[in-house]
């Protein structure tokens, strides 16, 4: 079987895991509020790849903990990963009106609706984190707490898109340009492999390998959405084709040309495999994780 | 001493532990992101009574655990009860201009960085929940979590803003306005009573006797939140006074009339302080801010 077959077969049943957990965590309908926990649903249940589930499960199996041991934080992180998307997508934020082949939350209900559907979907990853102290040692918990917290805060998401924003329409260089991706995608992915392996016990230098793992897969994994942006159709991506370009917002091919960015993206893969060395097979599909990352974008 | 005096001389050191700790937890400023830290700081340490922190540390000190044992999530509840007010003063929810005398966040920065800021602080009361595990146990710290997180999201603070909306300018009954109100004030008012007294190892009778007095004290709060819409002046409120009456929003003295009102708000404080019956003078200072929420609306 070549790596790609593998990692299909890897994460069919992870991803099947990940959509009914996050199905049962998000079917109350009680009669009040209305419209709340319907929008939160539509945020998060009309799709995704489940990249940052995928990544927590195979960084705890890495380590030999199963992903069902996991499974509340990795599910905590793809409503993260949801509420940023939603607020993002707002008419103050990227006034994006299309997103995964469907109308955006702010189109679909509105946008005092989806301000909120973020904010409770944010609350919601904290309250599935507090579950997760039934299955890991708490004083794990409270270190993973303060890493996705961090990941998510003025030193990562929100900190990566108010630099977006403030940078859009200008000529900017290098560095700014991977403060804005490091923090807003790249913090998160980070976060997602580390609270697998944390939760799974990893010691110091096993978290150390993981970290520079996941600072370059998240490097790579947006070279690459910047890549597509530019050369995937609207149907592809889910999402209008073209949009940062139309924006003129920082990106690598923007800065270096769609063929430098491609090489700078497969150097990022080989040092994420090359962080990996450490480890024995069982960490093969973080490996193919950064192997797909950067094929995605040929 | 009169009550009053006794209040007064019980906060004023406890506010200062908070708004110096608040001020260490905002004082980053690092040269990107640019702007949010600002607009972080310009939310929460403008003013503020810092209702939520006192309440989490009187009830802590009720049970014999001092202030500084219950910092952080004291002022992780300050910097949620700061995001909801971001958030819900945005054109798309309340649309004010007005808040402690001062411009909203929006009007004074952005839409975009309003919503973030908004983000950030909500990020960064959980980052100062993590750190509460350095001072408790992470037991205790991972039940506080999961009654934050619930209080905050649908079955609490946002919940009760969509109703909110939703109802604007209909006639509605006393369920619905209950809800709103238990929803989106009540709710983290009684999550700061009980964190506090989880964290200083509450037994379940002591938890029982505190929720009963924290959702009493919620309802009155709120009751003469509204009824000082209707009476206080712009200036007295820091906010538009009459907002809600514009606004046709739901209020108590809407549906009972200021007088029935303000003796809804009485019995809700002789509830409060039978609540409290079990607790010996520790804690007097609960019962004192008991009085002191119905003795401003008069």
């Amino acid at each position: 079987m070549d790596w790609q077959a593998q990692l299909e077969a890897y994460i069919a049943p992870r991803k099947r895991l990940v959509d009914d957990a996050l199905e049962t965590y998000l079917a109350e309908n009680p009669p009040r509020p209305r419209t709340l926990p319907e929008a939160m649903r539509y945020a998060v249940l009309g799709g995704g790849k489940r990249f940052r589930p995928i990544l927590c499960i195979a960084a705890a199996e890495a380590l030999g903990v199963p992903a069902t041991q996991v499974l509340p934080t990795a599910c905590a992180l793809e409503l993260i990963h949801a509420f940023s998307l939603v607020h993002d997508d707002l008419p103050a934020m990227d006034n994006d009106h299309l997103r995964r082949n469907q109308p955006t939350v702010w189109v679909k209900y509105s946008e005092a609706m989806a301000i909120l559907a973020g904010d409770a979907l944010f609350a919601k990853a904290f309250e599935l984190l507090a579950e997760q102290a039934r299955l890991s040692p708490p004083e794990r918990v409270a270190q993973v707490l303060h890493l996705i917290a961090v990941a998510s805060g003025t030193e990562g998401m929100c900190g990566g898109q108010v630099e977006d924003i403030l940078c859009e329409g200008q000529a900017i260089g290098e560095a700014e340009l991977r403060f804005i991706h490091s923090h807003k995608t790249g913090a998160l992915i980070r976060a997602s492999v580390l609270a697998g392996a944390l939760l799974a016990g990893a010691d110091s230098a096993q978290q150390d390998a993981l970290d520079a793992y996941s600072r370059a897969l998240g490097l790579a994994f947006q070279i690459i959405d910047d890549v597509l942006d530019e050369t995937a159709s609207t149907e592809q991506l889910g999402k209008t084709a073209g949009a940062d370009r139309a924006r003129r917002k920082a990106t690598y091919p923007a800065l270096f040309g769609i063929e430098t960015a491609r090489q700078h993206a497969e150097q990022a893969k080989q040092d994420a495999l090359n962080a990996l060395r450490p480890f024995d097979e069982r960490a093969d599909p973080l490996r193919w994780l950064a192997l797909y990352t950067v094929a995605r974008g040929s």
